[in-house]
């Protein structure tokens, strides 16, 4: 089998992490050095760029250049959150056929992972030689059969970073707090948030995942139950808690922006006594949208930890400090302070792509595969486009605590080496 | 003049920093050295430690451990947001006078400053030896005459670094996003966004300021001239930003929660056709609270941004992407990410109030005036104790941009040594 001869495309998609330029980055060095591809054309904006040929040569560029976007957050040729319908797949083929591309690097989610296996499946029915490869990354770290993904790591540690943080701030001057972290349907990044532990009492007291769907009143008592003990209560609940009081099993934030939309509907019915404008405010406050692909977004609106600390402190009693913040695109984008082995694996995820696009005959995502033993080291796989398309993964029950609001040792020891050190804390009470 | 013998109190006050341990532990280590004073009593909680006599005896901790604690985030004695009654200032007072305590150290704000000087202005009168020291702390850097404040460099840090990187995420995904940031009355942390632009069309585009009133139509206009020329737009804006249009000159985010109390109270008197309950999920979002010093609590809280961001999105058109972060008390806590020079700074600080207070014999706090020159250079001096206490200082106009919603390059020289280097960026297009 030899390497087949052509151009190359890699796109990003998606949003993004702090860590997905080095993946793009791996990519570009590792075609570099190969003669047969002639050029690498970086799409702007993912599949955006593809369709209206929007492209970068990535091609000679410095190390020095290549080195610091390796360093900087975001997608560094632009992301989209489009997921291309298959009319669209097919004039994105066409695109790649005029342009005599034979490589196709798409760095994203599952939704990405997708986008590449449509694609695959063309080009093959085309009998067009097209090696489609999905470069993982994502926050929320809820790809099918890779251990975990790059960009999951140096958003946790940033979670952790700044709960550990906050539970100090919450020992200065106690309280409750609630800490709402992103993550629609996979826990990974609010579980996060138990490295930040370092002494018995330590928070986060309560961790609510989208795993273990619990009642408004359920996290009222727990909340109470830690206030009782130890005086104060640091809670951090996932942007995608499920409302275990929902027919329908939507997200705690769902159901509140629901009361919401209920109030406004109730008042343009009727609602004599109150003027129309009144109403205004809470119109604008509980905006609710929807994405590209039909999901709802909740994502870093701060509705979901303000509606819990209202609630929170007018069932608790007023004299309580309740207060919340929604860590928001933070995660996701903070300059400066990645996960060193996220940094890394995700250079590798890129670089691993290109060596298995050249060395075999098939498509394929690039997994991470933990080996056994004491230290933590990783093997890169491929598996099919396939497996890694559409579904996604959550928490599993070893992960996660019989309470139902807390993770185990098994997640931490999971977790602790994807994040590497958190800063120490030092006390003198 | 000799040093007066006898025992001193340490006390920490008002919302912490990420280096405010930083001046408790430069107070502590430049006791440890001086025989005359026996015991130093760490107050837990502040005043409040003081009035209950809930002490930690601080001298003789390891270097290690002083190390440790200098370095963690959030007041290792406990802080408070307690202003004392002249009354209870009176009981400090006896304690003070019970304990032989013949130095009093409040690390803190203008509030606490003022506490110290009550407490003085009661010794004197007393005839009663005792040395009052203020070490200055705020994220605000709203303290008057000190050049800056401990505490300010590092939450700027972090303000920066969270815009810059925030930016990088709008250019990846193009919309209009709204940064809110910490700061009831003064502008330099909201400004200090400003410190995360590179190149010309990086963001923040606009920076609304405590210090220039502006409409929510202004806040529209302004952010659509800027969607239109750059597609794409970011805006932070200060949690005290004041609502032009209202005729007490009150902030933006008091005005949305007087529309939803407006709502409220509408409700309550009539509202026929809208059952009551249905109102409940707006009165636990739009939650308004006082602190003890009779200050609006905004802070954190993420209505202003989520009412910016349906505001705008309503305004504009419904395509648009908006979103807004509200970055909370990440800006005050977040672990592992400070600034050197303030964290020296806020060493040094409390080292000061050590040295000042056994060298003269007047109260006072602690002030940095910065040297003329080239080099960033700073030179430590006392001032009274009442130059410090209630009153607070803004932004110079100096400092901010004619258009009223920008900074100055005066300010960018003012604050970039204060926070030291940002991670560089890098880029392909």
């Amino acid at each position: 089998m030899s390497v087949v001869k052509g151009n190359a495309i890699v796109g990003q998609s998606g949003g993004p992490t702090t860590v997905i330029n080095q993946s793009l980055v791996g990519v570009i060095e590792a075609i570099a050095g190969v003669p047969e591809i002639g050029h690498l054309f970086g799409a702007r904006h993912g599949v955006k760029g593809i369709l209206g040929e929007q492209f970068v040569d990535l091609k000679g560029i410095s190390k020095d250049t290549l080195s610091a976007v390796a360093n900087t957050p975001s997608a560094a040729l632009g992301s989209v959150r489009k997921k291309p319908t298959r009319e669209e797949c097919l004039q994105m083929f066409e695109v790649m056929k005029r342009h005599d591309v034979r490589y196709f690097f798409y760095i994203g989610g599952n939704d990405s992972a997708e986008t590449a296996n449509i694609v695959n499946t063309m080009a093959q029915e085309a009998d067009y030689e097209l090696r489609c490869f999905h470069v993982p990354k994502t926050i929320d770290n809820d790809l099918k059969v890779t251990d975990h993904c790059p960009g999951f790591g140096s958003a946790a540690k940033f979670v952790a970073s700044a709960v550990r943080g906050d539970d100090l701030d919450n020992r200065s001057l106690p309280g409750i707090k609630i800490d709402v972290v992103m993550g629609r349907h996979a826990g990974f990044l609010t579980a996060a948030a138990a490295l930040a532990r370092v002494r018995d009492d330590d928070g986060p007291h309560l961790i609510y995942l989208p795993e273990r769907p619990v009642t408004r009143e359920q996290i009222r008592d727990d909340v109470a139950a830690v206030y009782q003990r130890l005086g104060r209560c640091l809670a951090v609940v996932s942007e995608g808690v499920v409302d275990a009081a929902s027919p329908n099993g939507q997200p705690l934030g769902e159901s509140i922006k629901h009361e919401i939309a209920h109030l406004i509907e109730l008042a343009d019915k009727g609602g004599a006594g109150v003027p129309q404008e009144a109403f205004n405010v809470v119109r604008l406050i509980g905006g609710v949208e929807c994405d590209a692909h039909g999901n709802i977004q909740l994502s870093g609106s701060g509705v979901l930890g303000d509606w819990l600390a209202g609630y929170i402190k007018k069932e608790l009693g007023g004299k309580l400090r309740v207060r919340a913040d929604t860590f928001g695109y933070l995660q996701r984008s903070f300059m400066g302070f990645v996960s060193e082995i996220d940094a890394h694996e995700g250079r590798m995820v890129g670089r691993k792509a290109v060596q298995f696009a050249l060395g075999s005959d098939s498509d394929g995502s690039v997994v991470m595969i933990r080996q056994p033993g004491c230290d933590y080291s990783i093997e890169y796989s491929r598996t099919c486009l396939a497996n890694v398309a559409k579904e996604t993964k959550s928490l599993s029950d070893a992960c996660i605590a019989p309470s139902g609001h807390d993770v185990t040792q098994a997640f931490l020891d999971y977790a602790r080496p994807l994040v590497g050190p958190l800063a120490p804390a030092g006390w003198l009470v």
